[in-house]
């Protein structure tokens, strides 16, 4: 029997971004955005195109980039988001607006401050803007797993006469419970009388742990689109996760009547991608992502798995994307060999003066440690500051040293502002002290919420991966650095957080009131 | 109307500690204990008694340290198991046996090689043993979501006869799908015929990201029990969140007609605990118990929420536990306040000399310190290495150099085996450096298979908590180490992951064939 195809829509670089501490450059969106679409992704989500001129850019940098998915800007009701979004993604070869507005009483009445009536009109009126624009509009029901049933038969039959092709269908909260919430699906499909000129579509949240599962049961009922994210990532819990998604539709195959177009070997290194680059880690017990998700306790490895494989295994770890591509470059590699494998992974640069900073610190990370992975790669040119991202922080020396009995000691040259500085401080370990010396110059009068440390690959040689998370007024930023030494890692890391606070690039929340 | 109690069955020094790398010591085990004790935790599975002697004395000091929860060990279906968990549960004020048998085709044919047949008697020797040693017998039906309707109804009514009074239905490798699975659970229940004899209890690994959606459909359905973990830990992908099970059912109690006993403003406290003893980091999207699960992105915090709570929240970050009892000691703390909080986390020592070592160390991080939190308090005496825990290495002294364009250096004094070494090494960075030394008296040919930092708590002054992974000869170990000088807790949890490689506690795996 042909399956329908279920739409994957990927939120990452809009809802994913909306974790606090989770943003990302332009540039690290489209390396993103080149995996996604690699992956087989549908539609890809790159950002809230009116939330600030970065992510008008980004938008527009991510539909320049991809050909093959369709891309997508987030846009309120209001004309102004709308048209903002549409002038975003006038390069993207195939292109969609998503458009939304809150039906539920809670919202209607404390967010909008508007009554039903007037909500319909704005709905209709925003998609018949959109669709003057492209010829793909989604329309959101903000949080309708809360709204009323009649009113949402009501709006939607609207939008889908103003020419919406896509319904969402938003768990806002994370309130759903599936059976219901596949319920509410089924419903809406069977009552309203043009349903059968859109695709249905949910978009859930993780607050209780039943994101997947409330889409799933959705699914069930006849959704044929799915909003998620890699990793999981999105506001609070976050959202649906993209691989629990996909490989729960391929491995029950028998239940879902459904196939997707996602290149599943692909999961592996889009998942690393993400964490690297925002700098949330994966937790080991993550499924299909997660460090453990395919390692048994010793013992039984060799004896159940080996004997039977299906006696403990459901899904191989090399269908997602585990163990391929690992090793990739030497000391010994030469440009060439750098740009081809950098072009794989969706690395381009915007002038020659960039790929040679590029290869200078690929040169010098290749001199300290022998294997030189994927990971590695994305670390080096996750560091390499775009020439107009306005870096006011640079580490030009370091030297750290500490005695048992004795406070540690950190002194560093930093260039701030382009002017050449040396600082000295103690602290209560090589890392504090570092920190403290950066602050002699910096005195931001940010507070430290979060370090945390991982080694990008293994062994004894292999760079440190450092976080660095920042509250100032209210804004948090993460600043991520790496390399062999922890000390130096530590302070780039700090460095770019300072460089993130300082840009004070604010955004503009697409949940925020006054549409 | 009155609701049905739901059993909560916790999991986590069992299935939890079966994660590559989870292991957990006896005293760490008692620690957890006594966290879910005071939560509220229904039964608490403490160990698999016969897999190891440590496992038989960990079961046996739970059983002891704990009065209100039921205290369980897991037992195959032989006579020697099931004699060796009512020997480890003897101490306890309430105790289950909790004993199993594979009933699906491909578990009975490649791993048990027994008949249909033969499974159904050594199920029902197996409980009638057990019930001559406790009156609470659980009986799993291990791979129930892969076994034969008819079989499992033939196999659970002998056993209801003989003496089970929980019926437990695994969903081990992580297959099942909400619907089917509560469908099963309906169907069993409603055919067995003397099926209102037992509680039914169901077990699910999250492999499709499901565990916790599968156990909420067999509750809707009739179950009365879940077994589950904290922070989802457990092999391959995990088991069911404790947090978010317990979570949605209250949360959703319109939805749900059950209410369970859990403390839920435990829930955060014992999260960190288990993540501090394990080493393995809660992601920050992780629902509950996610550092960002009740965080909003800057901008929307101060309008929607504060405007209308529930607008954007569906529960309270403080009925979980998020801040509360964050401050607790400084400086000026005497031996008594410091002896009370640890009381109060269920920390005790078995002898003065391991109380003094203890306060010693408290009073060094003092003096680095200002503010000392709980966390702290129980990363410190996770190092107080127990008097007969075979302690092979022990960090003197430590001296590390680094320099921009040197190679960083480390010495280090080492007492190995009772014998003073001192040892000093080049690296690529002062971690590198300093493994590098230990190495040169350890020569353990372990392979670094996984190094991680993170703070403690927030500020520049914080502890950094280091896990290190070594993997030899395929046995995985996890050691920690917490300081606020991070070079030296990197080579304190490198000495503890040796020491726990050295101590060679190879431990009996459940699921291993030949029960």
């Amino acid at each position: 029997m042909a399956k329908d195809q279920l739409v994957i829509f990927d939120t990452t670089l809009r809802d994913g971004e909306q974790s606090p501490g989770a943003s990302m450059t332009r540039d690290e969106k489209v390396r993103i955005a080149k995996m996604l679409e690699k992956m087989g992704v549908d539609v890809i989500e790159a950002g809230f195109a009116i939330a600030s001129q970065g992510d008008f850019e980004s938008v527009r940098a991510v539909a320049e980039a991809v050909q093959t998915s369709r891309i997508c800007s987030l846009a309120r009701s209001a004309k102004k988001d709308i048209e903002r979004a549409g002038e975003a993604l006038k390069p993207a070869a195939l292109s969609r607006i998503h458009t939304f507005i809150a039906t539920s009483p809670i919202h209607m009445d404390y967010k909008l401050r508007m009554k039903p009536d007037q909500v319909v009109d704005e709905a209709v009126r925003a998609v018949t803007t959109a669709r003057g624009l492209t010829d793909d509009v989604e329309f959101s029901c903000e949080d309708a797993s809360r709204s009323e049933f009649d009113f949402l038969c009501r709006i939607i039959e609207q939008v889908i006469k103003a020419g919406a092709s896509t319904i969402n269908l938003p768990d806002t909260v994370g309130y759903a419970e599936p059976e219901e919430y596949g319920a509410l699906v089924h419903r809406l499909m069977n009552t309203i009388p043009n349903a059968d000129k859109a695709v249905f579509s949910v978009h859930c949240h993780n607050d209780l742990g039943l994101a997947v599962a409330n889409s799933l049961a959705a699914v069930l009922q006849g959704a044929r689109q799915v909003e998620c994210t890699i990793n999981g990532l999105g506001e609070r819990a976050g959202n649906a996760s993209l691989e629990e998604i996909v490989m729960a539709v391929r491995t029950r195959a028998d239940v879902f009547p459904v196939e997707t177009r996602i290149d599943a070997t692909q999961i592996v290194p889009t998942s690393r991608l993400v964490s690297t680059v925002t700098g949330f880690p994966v937790q080991p017990n993550k499924a299909i992502v997660g460090a453990n998700a395919f390692a048994h306790e010793s013992g039984i490895h060799q004896d159940g798995v080996l004997k039977y494989r299906e006696t403990y295994e459901i899904m191989r770890a090399e269908d997602v994307g585990w163990n391929t591509n690992k090793l990739v470059l030497g000391k010994h590699s030469g440009r060439a060999a750098f740009k081809a494998r950098l072009t794989e992974l969706g690395i381009t640069f915007d002038s020659d003066e960039a790929f040679n900073d590029a290869f200078t610190r690929f040169k010098d990370l290749a001199d300290k440690k022998h294997e030189i992975f994927d990971e590695d790669l994305q670390a080096l040119v996750s560091e390499v500051a775009a020439p107009d991202s306005g870096e006011k922080y640079r580490l030009l020396e370091l030297e750290s040293h500490s005695q048992t009995g004795r406070k540690p000691v950190a002194r560093l040259r930093l260039l701030v502002n382009g002017e050449d500085r040396s600082v000295e401080a103690e602290g209560d370990g090589p890392v504090d002290a570092a920190f403290k010396a950066v602050e002699q110059v910096a005195n931001s009068q940010a507070l430290l919420k979060l370090y945390s440390v991982n080694a990008i690959t293994q062994g004894t040689d292999s760079q440190g991966e450092v976080t660095v998370r920042l509250e100032k007024d209210n804004v948090i930023v993460n600043g991520n650095g790496a390399d062999t030494d922890i000390i130096v890692a530590s302070v780039k890391a700090y460095l770019n957080a300072l460089d993130l606070l300082a840009s004070g690039n604010m955004r503009t929340h697409p949940q925020k009131e006054g549409v």
